[in-house]
């Protein structure tokens, strides 16, 4: 059976890799993928084969990547934190009956969501979602609709590319939504380049959150109305404190 | 400094803990957990001094390993997933503040919709909530509005702990809810033991789900209104196929 293996690789250094993904990195072929997430690999596996294609050509590398498997050789996808989340294990299955005898095994990884909230606390400890505001495929008012209800229903929120070149201003069009149902003081943090060198964090108020220079390589906790920040850190409390 | 590493250990065999979760078993004097985990890693560290407290006694069980890191010895809390979500780092960092001179690290693991969402395939590609339907620490009405909200705005879903022993219907009861906005027909899934030898999962749809006898290692997948059913996967696309 011929594999292409969509394996999540984590926030950044090898180190938070499963030994799960890196036992798939070790067994393919070909490794492929964005070339920034290439690079994290390149050191572990200097000799081996790899190919990119440009960002926004996902479809034509997965398609090389199925291809590549068809014709005998097993091939490793890395995608960065999980296969899954916003990653490439979706658009791998959706193209894989187009390439008879080929199998997608997924790997799953540490996606941001909980790479960054160690680094903040712990800030996803009770019900979350996940919410990108990148809207290259998503219209801009699901986006809007999703944050809506997210607040309305006290949901903590991680944030996925809080910002982007084109459009500067959609992490604060994000934050006036979520005041509509959350207080101004809600406990919120980033963390910036997680899981490497240069990783940087700041807890702070939704309030202030709006009006901070977020990057693209930036992301964005927002608390529930019970989170809390201790000692620097983000807290979200599952309610054990009531037992106390 | 003293200190007690808060370590998610991924869903079960310990292949899917990442490096760094691994090193810092590896350097702590101490680890200790809910039984069932520390039964997980025992195998790696069979001489290594560990400790746990019944269910339902986290408060103890996370005051003894601050405790214990205060008189000098370096800690391991493992938990099960990841560190956060549902898990320990937050009540050691709530708790840390009584115990001078200890420090809390949180290290990131791979949580149930993660690792569930790879076997089932790629459920969570897009936008989605991770919801838990134990009413232990949550009032029951805050969770139907969580899942009421969710539902609304066509988010996929996580669901954990679907069922619980003293109330069998807390799925039902959801899948209801959900009904409410989501068609009956919505691609849905399960995943049992996850990364465990008896492994299992089933894709079907919300009404099904409805009547399934999930048990409490079960974690639920819903998908949102694009997630379909490919080659016996659950895929929710991220919206690359309007590229095609």
């Amino acid at each position: 059976m011929a594999i292409v293996y969509a394996v999540g690789i984590g926030p950044g250094e090898t180190e938070c890799m499963t030994a799960e993904a890196l036992a798939a990195l070790k067994k393919a072929d070909v490794i492929c993928g964005y070339t920034v997430y290439l690079d994290l690999v390149r050191p572990l596996f200097p000799d081996k084969e790899m190919f990119s294609t440009p960002m926004k050509r996902e479809i034509d590398r997965c398609r090389q990547a199925l291809q590549t498997a068809m014709e005998g050789r097993t091939v490793a996808m890395v995608c960065s934190g999980d296969a899954g989340v916003y990653g490439m294990a979706g658009l791998l299955l959706q193209l894989q009956e187009e390439y008879p005898g080929t199998e997608v095994e997924v790997i799953a990884g540490v996606t941001a969501a909980l790479s960054g909230g160690a680094v903040l606390g712990a800030p996803l400890s009770h019900d979350f979602c996940v919410i990108s505001l990148s809207d290259l495929l998503t219209p801009w008012e699901v986006i809007e609709k999703r944050l809506r209800c997210a607040a309305e229903a006290d949901f903590a929120l991680a944030i996925y590319n809080p910002r982007s070149k084109k459009r500067s201003d959609y992490l604060q069009r994000a934050c006036d939504i979520l005041m509509e149902h959350k207080a101004p003081d809600t406990v919120c943090g980033w963390v910036r380049n997680i899981g490497r060198e240069e990783e940087d964090f700041r807890v702070l108020t939704l309030k202030q959150l709006r009006e901070e220079p977020v990057d693209m390589f930036t992301t964005v906790f927002v608390g529930n109305a019970d989170t809390r920040q201790i000692g620097g850190r983000m807290v979200t409390p599952r309610g054990y404190e009531k037992r106390m």
